[in-house]
C-alpha cells in the first residue's frame, strides 16, 4: 500500500460527515456507522476478522502464525472535532490497516489488532477517550450515564448505535499509534517523522485579577488599580518564564476585561492559563512560579488575584524499549531520528495503563490541525508505512520464537 | 443656602428616574420634565425668570441691577448615564441656583443666567453635548436628524417634549461650571475643591494584533506568533510610558482574544487605547510613541498590527484670568488652591467657544462616579458655595461700574 492510497482512503472517510461541506463526525453518529462500513471492508480485505465492541470501537484482528499467542494493538480514533480536517485520528487507523495489508497475507509471530476508537475528542459528551476507556475497561457507570446536549446518555447512544459485547481484555505486547503531529516542530526541522517519548502533563487554571474599575480620564496613573495592566505584566512574564524552561509551553489563550469599555479602567481581568511539560515536577514548579509571580504583581499594585485550578493531568511516558525499536525503524527507513514530546492528548495515554506504548508522529504541514486545511504529505505517509513495517520487524525479533 | 440643602435638592432630583430603584434620566424623558418642574420652582423662588429653549435647556435669568447689561452663565447638565449617581451634572445646576438664592435678592452689576443643560452624556442619541451645542448655536441638521434606538430623531424628541424657541445668543462675560471631580485626586490631596485649568484632549484607538492561532500544547514557544503575548508586552509598555509622561493618562480598558479558548494560542487580539493630556502636542507625541512600540513588538514577533483611530479631540483650556479669579476665591474661602486638568469632558468644552470659561471641581469620595455610590460631602458643597460667592465678588470688581 502507498501513501497516496492511504491519503485517498482518509479522503473517502472525510466525506462521511454530519455537516455538508465540512467534516464533523461525532460519537455514535450516522457518519460513524458509514465509516465503520468502509473500514470493515478494508480490514476484511486485508485479512482481518472484524467486530464492534461494547464501546463502539471497530476492531479487526489479523491472526498470528500458528502457535502465536501475543497480540500487538494498533489504532487511533475516527471521531472528529466540528469542522475538522481529514487526518486527525483517521490517519492512524488507515495506516494500521495499511501495515496489515502490506504484509500481503504473511503471518507474524504475533497477531495484530487494529482498532478504530469510537471517541477521543470529547465533543458530544464533553469528556474525551470514551472509546479507549472502553477498551481498557474503565468505562464506568458515571461515564455511561453522562448526557449530551439532547439529554441522551452515553449508554443510550451506544444502544441506539448497536454495539457488540465487551471483549475479554487482551494482554497486548504493545500499543502502537501513528498520528499527525498537530504542531509545527517536524516541519521546522524538515523531517517527516517523529518518535514520541511522552505525552505532556497539563495544568489548566483560571486566573482572576481584581482591581478597581475607574474613569479612564480622571484617574491619574499613580492612583489606579488597573487589572488589565497587572494582567499584561503577568502574561508577558508567563511567556518569558516558559521560554527559559526547556520543553515547557505556557499559554494565556483567553482574556476577558470587565467592564470592558474603552474609557473605563478594567476592574477585573479573567485569564486562562495552560501549562504543559513531559516532566510533572518541572510543570508543577513552573506553575507555582507563575502563581507566585501573579501574587507578587497583584500585591505590589494593591490588587487581589484568585487562582482556580481547572485541570491537573499527569504526563504519560511512552515505553522506552518500544521507543528505541521505533527509532531503529525510523533510522532504517532512511530518516533522521527525532524524539519529541506530544503536547496534545492521545488514546495512547489511556492505553499506556495496560500495554507498553509507542507513538509515531507524521509531519503536519503548517502545523495546522482541527481545521479544514489540515493536511499530510503523501511522501510522509509513505515514510510512516515504511517505518511502521520496520517496527513490526523489530517486534518480531523480540516476540518471534 | 447650605451644602446640606443643596445635597437634599440633588436627592429630590435623583428620585426622578426612568428606572425604579436606580437613577436614569435621559434626554427629553418624562423624569427630565419632572426635574424641570422642580428646578423651575427653585429658580423662581430665587428670583429668576425661567424659560425652556429650543434644545430643551431650562434657563433661569436673575437680572442685573439697573443699567447692568453683562451676564454670567452658570450651569451644568441634568441628564444622567444609566444607573447613575445623584451628583454628576445635577450638583452644578443646584449649586448655581444656590449661589443666586444666596444673594438674597441683592442685584449684581451683571445678570446671572443658570442653565440646566438637557443633554451631556450622549446616552440616548450616542452623541454628547446636545444641550450645550444648542445654546452655543451649533445644533445642526445632522445632529437634529440623528435617531435613538426607537428610530425617533432628536428633532422629534424635542417636539414631543415641548420646547421654547431659540433664544438670541447672548454675549456672556463668562461661563462657570461646578462639577464633581469624578476622580480621586482631590481626595488623595485632602482638598474639597480644585480649580480646573483645562479639559484634556483625547485620542481613542482600536489596536489589533494579528498572529497565528495554534494548538497550545503542540506549538513550542519559539514557533509561536501569539497575539496575546505581544499585546501583553504592549499593554505593559502603554502603562509604563504614560507613567513617565507628566500629566498623561493611558488606558487599555477592553481586550478581546480570538478565538479565545484556553487551549488555543490567540491568533488575534483587539485592544482599545484611550490617551488623554491637557497639551495636544504631548498627547500626539505619546500616541505616536505607543503606535511605534506596537509596530516594533509586532514586527519582532512576525505579527501584524492594525491601528484604527476612533476619536481625536483637542484639549480645551479654561480662561486664565477667570481661573485666577477662581483661585483667589478658593483661597479667600480658606482652602488650599489646587490647579488641575479635567480628564473627563464637560459642557464647559462647548461653552469655551463663546465665553471665557471657569470650572470648579468638588471632591468625589472614593473617586466614584457614574455609579449609584457617587457622593459628595456636605462640607465640600459648603466650600463650593463659599468659593462660588467669592468668585461672584471677584467678577463684580472687574465688571462692576
Amino acid at each position: 500500500m502507498t501513501g497516496a492510497e492511504v491519503v485517498a482512503r482518509c479522503q473517502v472517510l472525510a466525506r462521511m460527515s454530519e455537516t455538508p461541506g465540512a467534516i464533523t463526525r461525532t460519537f455514535c453518529s450516522k457518519p460513524m456507522r458509514e465509516a465503520h462500513h468502509a473500514l470493515r471492508g478494508w480490514m476484511e480485505e486485508a485479512g482481518m476478522r472484524v467486530s464492534v465492541d461494547h464501546a463502539g470501537n471497530l476492531r479487526g484482528v489479523y491472526p498470528a502464525r500458528e502457535g502465536g499467542e501475543a497480540c500487538l494493538l494498533i489504532g487511533s480514533h475516527i471521531d472528529t472535532v466540528p469542522d475538522a480536517g481529514a487526518y486527525d485520528g483517521v490517519l492512524g487507523v488507515v495506516l494500521g490497516i495499511g501495515l496489515v495489508a502490506g504484509l500481503g497475507g504473511r503471518r507474524l509471530s504475533f497477531a495484530i489488532e487494529v482498532v478504530a476508537f469510537s471517541e477521543e475528542e470529547g465533543v458530544r459528551f464533553g469528556v474525551p477517550f470514551i472509546g479507549s476507556r472502553g477498551l481498557v475497561g474503565t468505562l464506568d457507570e458515571e461515564l455511561l450515564s453522562r448526557t449530551d446536549a439532547q439529554g441522551l446518555s452515553v449508554a443510550r447512544a451506544l444502544r441506539d448505535f448497536g454495539t457488540g459485547s465487551e471483549l475479554p481484555p487482551h494482554e497486548y505486547i504493545g500499543y502502537f499509534e501513528m498520528h499527525i503531529e498537530q504542531g509545527p516542530v517536524l516541519e521546522s526541522l524538515g523531517l517527516p517523522l517523529g518518535v514520541v517519548t511522552a505525552i505532556a502533563g497539563q495544568t489548566r487554571a483560571e486566573v482572576c485579577f481584581r482591581g478597581a474599575a475607574n474613569h479612564a480620564g480622571t484617574t491619574p496613573m499613580h492612583l489606579r488599580r488597573d487589572a488589565m495592566a497587572a494582567a499584561a505584566r503577568w502574561i508577558a512574564l508567563v511567556e518569558r518564564t516558559a521560554r527559559v524552561t526547556v520543553g515547557a509551553v505556557a499559554t494565556v489563550g483567553s482574556v476577558q476585561t470587565l467592564p470592558g469599555a474603552g474609557n473605563v479602567i478594567a476592574g477585573e481581568v479573567r485569564a486562562t492559563l495552560d501549562v504543559r511539560h513531559a516532566d510533572d515536577d518541572v510543570r508543577e514548579a513552573l506553575v507555582n512560579r507563575l502563581r507566585c509571580t501573579a501574587e507578587k504583581i497583584a500585591e505590589r499594585r494593591g490588587l487581589q488575584v484568585e487562582w482556580k485550578t481547572r485541570l491537573l493531568q499527569a504526563a504519560v511516558a511512552c515505553n522506552e524499549g518500544m521507543a528505541e525499536m521505533l527509532e531503529r525503524a525510523v533510522g532504517a527507513s532512511g530518516h533522521r531520528i527525532h524524539r519529541m514530546v506530544s503536547g496534545a492528548g492521545h488514546d495512547a495515554m489511556i492505553l499506556s495503563s495496560i500495554a507498553p506504548t509507542a507513538m509515531l508522529f507524521v509531519r503536519s504541514p503548517g502545523g495546522i490541525s482541527h481545521h479544514p486545511n489540515e493536511s499530510v504529505l503523501e511522501n510522509d505517509v509513505d515514510a510512516a508505512l515504511a517505518a511502521g513495517s520496520l517496527f513490526l520487524r523489530e517486534l518480531e525479533t523480540v516476540y518471534g520464537e
